[in-house]
């Protein structure tokens, strides 16, 4: 292993040589993800899905003229002048329900009863609602006056015809699938969600939610990415631990999938065989970066994939992925690159330092409309992030903030 | 049908008597609402599910000291005052490797080679790391000190034994996942999620999805109420448009289910069914709320279900959902009952009426950082909601907002 050109003995003996900055891996990751490929999918999947091209309605929306009221359909004329105390009578000819086609054409004097939704008769030219009439067996008196067009929807009164009613890119809410629903579009054509393939290696590790044994942990890192994957917009494809040997987490990078994580042996020890996989069968784009934690994670990548290397300690996995690998599936999937998480601006209750040259991920409390860093002692502390209401990013020209300062955290509650 | 007790001729025939007002409804709901049972379920399937209970963990996470890098196990004294010019030479007595147990036992000068994570060895207390020394064949030499306990990470670092990790209520994140799986909790117990029966009505609907045709449009409610109640937390039951006669909507309100949702005929017409249903065969706790849009909503319950009533134009049903139907399915899933919508303050670039007596939802977009009313000419302009970017709720107390008023906006994009 000492001669794998790919990886320099001093490198793998000494750490890394230098590290890539945060905003310069970004680039490098940007600049490599581009948006998937479509697909077609039924409209009550849609929710959530992100949208490949624009939307044009076809039809006029509602497609023709339909009373909004219980009532009788009328001739406005009919009802001018109309009060309580000068009721002016109508014949009633007819009656037409929502859904139905009606025959009855109106002439002056006439009426016809409709319902909500119902298609407004020929002749006709507005609704007086029930409340506004009085029935005396068969004779009906208008107690208001409604001018032409009232309590009528008048055809592409929501949509006209020709109109884009959603754009490319859209992230589909309830209502817009309402909308799409209203004018035919049965099937929506979105942005494929990208597959991503959870590699957890380290012979240390049980399964996720195994009783934790001996000198053995169980994964925390394996169900935390699924669920970060999901939650922006992946399909995670998480089989289980993969045996800590260069066949097992090369043929797992090798699986079918858009991304592949890879959680452990990121760094440049003797047992951290994914970068050194990736350098010989791929492409180690960055390996090593100015960050705090997750200093060791890197990405590239494999036959087309994207394969993004997380150091296995839990808050640096998370923090790797939050930097790189979800921004990638965001980006991917046809999403805003920009982390998802709602941002508040309030002041720090304690000073909070970092170095200049790398940029800190960290985690802090709300308390009493302040931000309360928390301390850890390890990249190691999952349940540091638990207790966190969010984080601060420190940048790399940044030594920190002093007490009082106003800070932006990113609140994980997104 | 005129000699129905529960609906007065007069209220069939005039519209409603008196509308309750929304902060009534909402305080009637809220009584009437109590958090579903539990459930448990797999760890993989619990992200953004609400805990039903306290967890607390049981054991000690990591359960063993272990290093936190790649290098060598040694007592801290060893290296005393090594520097890169005073090198303090040790023996290497063996190697430890992650998930492995040592036999080993360290004496004064010696070390032990180790990797991330490996448990360390008796008679050691630090670990120097691998970049702070140097290897000349058999000999290792300290380059720096290290003082008792660094680059170790203690037992019950992360987790004491003991503590409660997670509080009941609380909604699920990828990094409470990952904690759940580090303390050996498989499964989670959960609240249970709601499950909504939607049912749609209305002669003059086609299908979601259909092509509009003759008098007839596609129904945009059942979709869109699927897409709510899943992002509520709930999930959809919606087998598609139910026949608008009495036995057609009663079957259906009986449907299996903690929530009814009926769209369409919630009216006091003579075609709105289900009113009446739930006032004979259950109970009709509030009919008519003096909110625009979607005034004839209403709700109550039948045979231990909440059935919500909720009028067919789409706007006014959406409305309705999101006063009350939306506030009740996170509430039985023990979630905030509080909107799921992010606010923002915005001053107003036109004023925005509003009648006393009544709360209005007005749509509005945001542009160039002010809040721009939306024009809209009635309730079934579900476009107006897609073309929105959130809402203002306009109190009853109130008639509206002139312009420059800072308003706060609920964003649909929460």
């Amino acid at each position: 292993m000492s001669t794998d050109p790919t990886t320099p003995a001093d490198v793998r003996m000494r750490g890394f040589a230098r590290r890539t900055t945060v905003a310069d891996a970004r680039s490098r990751l940007d600049a490599s993800v581009h948006m998937l490929t479509d697909e077609t999918i039924c409209l009550f999947e849609a929710a959530g899905r992100v949208l490949a091209s624009n939307v044009r309605c076809t039809v006029d929306v509602p497609g023709f003229a339909r009373s909004m009221m219980d009532g009788y359909a009328v001739k406005a004329a009919d009802t001018s002048g109309a009060t309580g105390y000068n009721r002016r009578p109508l014949t009633v000819v007819g009656e037409v329900l929502a859904g139905s086609t009606c025959d009855c054409r109106i002439a002056a004097g006439q009426a016809v009863r409709i319902m909500t939704g119902a298609p407004l008769p020929d002749g006709a030219d507005a609704v007086l609602p029930v409340e506004k009439t009085e029935l005396e067996s068969d004779r009906l008196f208008a107690l208001d006056e409604v001018s032409p067009g009232k309590h009528v929807g008048r055809p592409g009164e929501d949509i006209t015809a020709g109109t884009t009613v959603l754009n490319a890119r859209r992230v589909l809410r309830p209502q817009d699938i309402g909308v799409l629903s209203s004018i035919g579009a049965g099937r929506v054509t979105v942005t494929r969600r990208p597959r991503v393939r959870i590699v957890v290696t380290g012979d240390e590790l049980l399964e996720a939610g195994s009783t934790p044994e001996g000198h053995q942990i169980a994964d925390a890192n394996g169900p935390m990415l699924s669920a970060l994957v999901a939650r922006d917009g992946g399909v995670p494809v998480n089989p289980g631990i993969v045996a800590d040997d260069r066949d097992s987490i090369l043929a797992a990078m090798r699986h079918d999938a858009d991304v592949v994580l890879v959680s452990g042996g990121s760094s440049v020890g003797q047992e951290d065989h994914a970068p050194t996989l990736l350098a010989r069968h791929g492409i180690l784009a960055v390996h090593g970066i100015a960050m705090r934690p997750s200093s060791p994670a890197g990405f590239g990548m494999l036959d087309g994939r994207h394969v993004f290397l997380l150091p296995g300690n839990p808050v640096s996995c998370l923090c790797a992925y939050d930097f790189f690998a979800g921004r990638a599936i965001r980006a991917l999937g046809g999403r805003d690159r920009a982390w998802p998480y709602r941002r508040v601006t309030r002041p720090l209750r304690r000073k909070l330092v970092s170095k200049v040259g790398r940029v800190d991920y960290a985690r802090v409390g709300l308390v009493d409309d302040g931000v309360e860093p928390i301390a850890i002692s390890g990249a190691s502390v999952l349940s540091s992030t638990t207790r966190a209401d969010g984080f601060v990013v420190i940048d790399g020209d940044s030594e920190g903030f002093p007490a009082g300062a106003e800070v932006s955290v990113h609140l994980y509650d997104s």
